[in-house]
This record gives structure tokens, C-alpha cells and sequence, in this order.
């Protein structure tokens, strides 16, 4: 399966088209929208380790309506004959802007920015969504287990939990971004040259008339890389006294075994008693791997307890993002472009944190001396920040808390990914942005990624921005 | 994107090619394996409906490696020429029995077995279990919020939250099953021929001067089908009356409107007085449309409130199963057959309900007189029951509760869906599934259904099994 010939145009909600029509009806196809996407702070967000641009990419290049497509909408009559001809010839022609995937991102931030002919900048909303929040989702979550794991190796166990093939194949792959080293998916690992890791279940050892003899015969076939799961019928009374057993005779063929897996039980205790076993019998150096309903919280109470676990797999929670399996981005409407004038837009709420930022907007990540992130600042486009004078930031719903920064570097965080439809940014590969993620996430004080109460990261809005949003406030309230 | 040519044969966790390569080293292959796929009671889930089996079958019919995918295992050094040779001539040989999609099904229940060469077997764990608890997950999660709905229509809006393409796509068929009206999402529609719906967002009210402008042109578009969103500026003040203004324009050319959507705000409150409104101006024919982060609660407390909604769109919490994202199924080795002869297996735990039922085995529902489900019993393949005779079941846990039917029917629920490797089932269109899972909902109790503190279900062993397990526990033990 080639994701790069996958055509997902069809992947849009019917009211991006009835809205499409609409435009072509009413003569506004020549317009252009610029729509931002972001998330708003929920409970469990602090910040975000934005993830999905390869799949808008992707899905950008491959925009276009089959004509089995257009056979299907035509049975809908919904929409007149020049509209769907309107379609067969449709491709994305305007111009994204985004943040590359591993950044630590935060609310209100455009991750994405879309600026095209409204017909495409509309159709394209729900699948950016669908990308863009279920990848950022499951890297983020990734993240806080790997967060807690504090340096062990973390592993993704959950294809067969995962919301259907594509929350398993995308959700690895995210979830390496996040901080992985590995996962068990082999079509990720496949597809994008991922680590994989896998030994065996409890199948196996019930397929042979007892532990034992399945363990000889997993070492038997892998002796260079033998890790044996020792829960099946009794950890400490049978399966790691088996797996010593079988570990001695390695040794003695001239192998050194990997070592034990623990899938049930108390997983404290458990560790503890098979690291003094295993140490006892003289492979100090056989690691503990641990799985079974595992996530940032319980690692993190584990490790408190003095676990003896090395490494970590974790499943069911994680590619669900199980505490809040949804990011809830958005796709909101900043300006319009008619005949060349852009018009800021506002989307006014009876909520002062749901009324959004106006504008053809970009956004500044200022750093401190040592390299830490300070705060981030959202501007419009065309203006820029000279480090040599000191910068004065502010709150934007309490105007009244100011900060002057000077011996500042700042950076733009987003780049250009296509421009006149023509894609400009070549994704890197994952393991290359799970460096940088790696390296993103130490710009982040501790303080912001705290589990519980993080403090909050500032985003702030320009003196510039901030005026305009209090201009379209007047006027339209 | 036609889904009956997508290969997912890699969709598997690397540890199912690990054990395949140790039963094909170590002389198991023409060994057979039987695997139940099955869940267990959790605090949400006290009854399923089963969805996922169309996306087995495809699957299935689809099994075998390519020379890529060869190439691939061939690089990770981990296999020999004669295994990957092996893989290349691998096709599905074996038998799979299922409950069709659509029938409510109860915890321990088989809802798919498979007995096949232990390899294939092996291997078809996880993507299995990928399509069968994620579709299950949703259909079970579409038929609470219908249940709260009683009887109105509710849509599934939730493609921008769903966890990656195929959770949007194979979530809406889901949510169709568990008895949902439409989706918004185009693809699904084309796909399985499901109803789409969908009118316009707030950014089409925002690329006007105004929201009567945006009122008049989206009603000049689609005069046949005009439903407004009406909380874009202010619900009550402008949002309603514009709606008004513009319906009664529709109505003297001749058209009548369908009505108006809310997507924010108190949905009570604003639902009642938006319905006066509509009333009083002449249009109590114009129905009202809410969505807003709802789910099965939101809508039970908004009905008893006496809001005034006659159809629900319901996103997020929905298409990602919010309260509880995983259904959690399991694949279990129930028996081996070696030469011919079948060994029944059990895999023990200290937890009783972990404990699995051994056996090649089935599944009967047994109903009263009026065709209510009384309880479902595990029994072992071989076992019939004759209708004329009382039988006599019993609780498995605590076997002194028993109980004596008498004037009862039964059904068994498995079907044969491959034999010797060949497709015998043909599944029925969604809409057909939709309508059968209608008359199997009616067939369970409310007391099963309610949404707080439900009563369990009986799903009890047959004496035969139970008496099998009593003696393999003494056995393994």
C-alpha cells in the first residue's frame, strides 16, 4: 500500500461542497480564504508535539476528483452540471504555510495556514482536521508517556486497539514523533523505516505442552534475541524460573539472552522479585520489559515504587489517547482575499477565549540566552522583530501583565510548505524529525510539561495583531 | 479508493512473524490453532453491537505478502529464505464462523472464530482485532446516543475528530449500523451507499457582508433544502429572525424551508425559544438541528429538559467512543488440533473472569415466547438443544443460581463466513445491517440497555463446558 497514491478527496464533510456550490452560484469562486488551524487549552493540553503534515502533503497532491466521483455527487442532485465541472478540473492551487511536525506547539497557535481560492480552501478543512488533530494527538500523548519513563525505551503496542488500520498506522508513526523508539505495527515500520520489536504471546506457550518446552524453542529459534514473556500460568513460580532455565542453556551454546517480559500483575512487586531472581542466577544484565495497560500516570507511580523495569510497552492508552482521544483543532476563517484586498475576519463568541485572531498571521517563538523558550508571540505576516531592541510582550486577556525582553533570539515557526499549488518543503524522514523533536522538547522548561498543573505557556498577540482584533470586536459586537 | 483491493497483510504486530517463524522452525505448521475473538465486562460496556466483519472479509480475501512486503522482512535479518518463501505462497486456507454485524452481542461471547494452520491464524490477530473492536466500539457507542435520542434522527458529524481516515470512514458505517440516520461524510456515503447530509458552516456566514446576505444566497442555492446555522453572531438577536426573514422570502416563491441547526450555547434555552420564534412567525413545520459536543448523556438531560430538537449531529464523542476509547477484544486460543485430534486450551489467571472458555465452541440466544432474549449460552460445537425439552441453565460464577426454561426458542448465533478458505457469506449492505440491528435491539430488554447502572445480561456455559473448564482448571492448576 502506497500512501502516496491514495486519493482521500472524497474524505470531506458534504457541507464543504454544498458550501462549494454556494460560492459557485453566487459568483465568489475567484475569492480566496485564509483559514488558520488551532487548538483552544483543554484540560489535559498544555502544550502539543504537532504531528500529520507528510499526510496533508499527501493528501494536497493528490487532490482531485475521479470521475467515478463525480458520477457519485451527480446521484446525490444536490449540484448542476457546470459545478461538477467545475470539480473534475479542480487541484489545490494556493499557497500552506505550517509548522513542521515535532514542534512543540501551543493554544491559539496557527499550526497550519491556508490561503486559496475558497472553493479548495473549503474542501480542504475536514481532512487537514482529521490529519493534523489525530497525529498531533497521539505525538503528544507519546510524549508525556515517554515524559514519565524519564530516558527508558518506550514502545507502541496498540495496533490492535486502534480506531481502525489508519489509527494504527499513523498513530505509530506519531507516536515515534512523540518520543517511541519503536513499535510492534510492521506496515509502519514498513512504510516509514521505523524500528519494529516484537517476541511472542501467550499463544505460543500454550501451543506446547508446557512453558518449558515453548521457551527452548523460541530460544532455539532466536538465540541472538531472546525475549521470553513470563506471565502465562505463574510469573515467579514457573515463568521466571523457566526463563532462567532456558537463559543457562544459551549461555552455554555461546548466547547471551535479551531477557523477560511481564504482561499481568503488579508490575512493582513482580519487577523487583524477577530482578533479584534474574540477578541471582547471574544475568544482572537481562532486561525487564513491562506491558499491560500502561500510560504516563501508572509509569510514572511505578517508578516511584522502585520498579525494576527497563523498558516499556505501551498499548491500548496510547494509541487512543484514552484520557482524551481527541484534540479538537479547528479550521477557522482569518481573512478573506477579494480583488487582491485581504479583509480580516473575526468569528465573534459570547466566550472571550473562542474569539478568534483576525488576520494573514504568522508566529514568533522568542528564546532566551541559554536557548529555553520565553514565550510565543502570534503577528500578522508582514511584520518582524529586530532582537537588537528590547521587545515588550503582554497578555492578551490581561493587558496589564507586561514583560520587557531584551538578549533575545526569536524564530518563525512556520514555513512554507506550498506555494501556487506547487509543494516547496520536502518532509523530512521520521527519524529525522524525531531528533528535532527531541531537541524541540528540551527548549520547554520543565514547569510547562508537568503531568499535573503545568504552568502555562505564554502566547501572546502583537501590539499590531492585538489592535486589529480590538478594532473588529468594536465594530461588529 | 476501492477497499476491496486494499492489501493490509502487514497490518500485524511483528511478534504474529516471530511465532509463525517458531512454528515453522520447529515443525508446527500443519498444527491448526482455534482463537476466539471475545471482550470482556467493563464499566461502559454492558452490551455491543458487533460491527467490523465486512472489513474481515475484505481483509482475508486480500491476505498475502507482495515481493515489496518480502523484501521488507527479508532486510529487518531476522527470518530465512525457506520462512519468507513459505509467506510468499501464504493464503488464508482455514474457517472463520462470526455473529453477523448488527446483532447485539454480550461479554465472553465468540464474535469471531477462527480455526486455521496455526500461522495463518497467528497472523491475523491484530487486524482483526483492529476492525472488530473499533467497529463494534462505535456501533455499541451510535446505539446509546440513539437510545437517548428516542427515535429521533441523529447524524454523525465527527470526521474532523476521528482518529485518522479509516476511524472517519469506518466509524460512520458503524455508526449507521447502531442506528444512526446519516453522516456528513462524503466518502463513506459513496462507499457503502449510506444517506450524506450537510448544509454550511459559520464560515460561510462569515465570507458575507452580513448574515442576511449569507442567509438570502445559501437559500438562493439550495431553495429545495434550506437549513440555516443560525449561532454565528447572536443566536436569538440576529441568527433566528435573519432565518425567518429569509424563510418567509423562500415561501413566496413557492419553497418551503427545512429548518435551522444550533451549534453552540444552551441548547435547552435556545432550542425553546427558537421554536416559539419559528411558531409564531408561521413555520412550525421548520425543524431544529443541535449539535455542540453531544453524546448520549447531553442528550438525555437536554430531552428532560424539554428542549425543543427534532434531529442531533453528533461529532467528537461519538466517532471517538469519548468516555471509553477501546473496546477492548481479545484473541484467545481456545483449542489446538494436532493430527486430527482437537485439544481443548485454557489460559489461567488469579482473576476468574480472565480465566478463558476452552474449546471449539458456539454460541446459542435463547428467547421467550414473545421473542425477548432470555440469555445466551457458550457451548461446545457439537452441542444441540432440543426446544422440546426444559433446560436447565446456570449462572457459570455462582452455579446455584438456576434456573428452568420452559416454551422457549433458540437461535444460534455464529455463521459459517469461510470455509477451506473460501468466502460462504455475503455480507449485507449497511443498510440492510442497520435495519436487522433494529430488530435485534428490540429484542433485549431495556433493563440491558439503560444508560446508567444497567442490568447484566445472562451469558452462561453450557454443562458440557462447563464442566470441560472445571477440569482443565484442575488440571493446569
Amino acid at each position: 500500500m502506497n500512501d502516496k497514491l491514495r486519493n482521500l478527496t472524497m474524505l470531506t464533510d458534504l457541507y464543504q461542497l454544498t458550501m462549494m456550490y454556494g460560492y459557485f452560484q453566487n459568483g465568489m469562486t475567484e475569492n480566496e480564504g485564509v483559514f488558520d488551524v488551532f487548538f483552544r487549552p483543554r484540560d489535559n493540553v498544555s502544550y502539543a508535539v504537532v504531528a500529520g503534515l507528510e499526510s496533508v502533503i499527501s493528501y494536497i497532491n493528490n487532490l482531485h476528483f475521479t470521475e467515478e466521483d463525480l458520477e457519485y455527487l451527480r446521484s446525490l442532485k444536490l449540484f448542476n452540471e457546470e459545478f461538477l465541472d467545475c470539480l473534475a478540473k479542480l487541484r489545490f492551487t494556493g499557497e500552506i504555510y505550517a509548522i513542521p511536525e515535532g514542534t512543540v506547539v501551543f493554544p491559539y497557535e496557527p499550526l497550519v495556514r491556508v490561503r486559496a481560492p475558497i472553493m479548495q480552501a473549503q474542501l480542504v478543512e475536514t481532512a487537514l482536521l482529521t490529519f493534523i488533530n489525530h497525529q498531533t494527538l497521539i505525538a503528544t500523548k507519546a510524549s508525556k508517556v515517554c515524559y514519565a519513563a524519564m530516558g527508558d525505551s518506550v514502545m507502541e503496542f496498540g495496533l490492535r486497539r486502534a480506531q481502525g488500520a489508519d489509527a494504527g498506522i499513523y498513530g505509530a508513526r506519531a507516536a515515534i514523533i512523540g518520543g517511541c523508539n519503536a513499535t510492534s505495527n510492521v506496515l509502519t515500520g514498513q512504510m516509514f523505516n521505523i524500528p519494529v520489536c516484537g517476541t511472542h504471546a501467550h499463544s505460543w506457550v500454550m501451543s506446547f505442552p508446557d512453558e518449558l518446552s515453548a521457551f527452548r524453542a523460541y530460544a532455539a529459534t532466536f538465540p541472538h534475541a531472546c525475549m521470553l514473556l513470563v506471565d502465562t500460568y505463574d510469573t515467579l513460580r514457573s515463568g521466571v524460573p523457566n526463563a532462567i532455565t532456558v537463559f543457562k542453556e544459551l549461555r552455554e551454546k555461546g548466547f547471551e539472552p535479551v531477557g523477560i517480559r511481564l504482561d499481568s500483575g503488579d508490575l512493582a512487586y513482580l519487577s523487583k522479585r524477577a530482578r533479584q531472581m534474574l540477578d541471582d542466577a547471574g544475568f544482572p544484565k537481562a532486561t525487564i520489559c513491562a506491558s499491560s495497560d500502561l500510560d504516563e500516570t501508572v509509569i510514572r507511580d511505578l517508578k516511584m515504587q522502585g520498579a525494576r523495569i527497563d523498558s516499556w510497552g505501551v498499548g491500548t492508552r496510547l494509541i487512543t489517547a484514552e484520557d482524551s482521544p481527541a484534540l479538537g483543532g479547528v479550521y477557522k476563517l482569518s481573512a478573506e482575499v477579494v480583488k487582491g484586498k485581504l479583509i480580516p475576519k473575526i468569528k465573534l463568541s459570547d466566550t472571550l477565549a473562542k474569539i478568534t485572531n483576525p488576520g494573514y498571521k504568522k508566529v514568533f517563538r522568542l528564546y532566551d540566552r541559554e536557548g529555553m523558550a520565553i514565550a510565543d508571540l502570534i503577528a500578522l505576516d508582514h511584520e518582524s522583530i529586530d532582537c537588537e531592541k528590547p521587545l515588550t510582550i503582554f497578555d492578551p486577556e490581561q493587558p496589564y501583565k507586561r514583560m520587557t525582553l531584551t538578549d533575545y533570539s526569536v524564530r518563525e515557526l512556520l514555513v512554507p510548505v506550498f506555494k501556487n499549488g506547487e509543494q516547496v518543503y520536502s518532509s523530512p524522514s521520521v527519524h529525522e524529525i524525531a531528533e528535532y523533536a527531541k531537541g524541540e522538547f528540551a527548549t520547554i522548561w520543565d514547569e510547562y510539561k508537568r503531568l499535573l498543573n503545568p504552568h502555562f505557556y505564554k502566547v501572546d498577540l502583537s501590539q499590531e495583531l492585538y489592535d486589529l482584533k480590538k478594532e473588529l470586536i468594536a465594530r461588529d459586537a
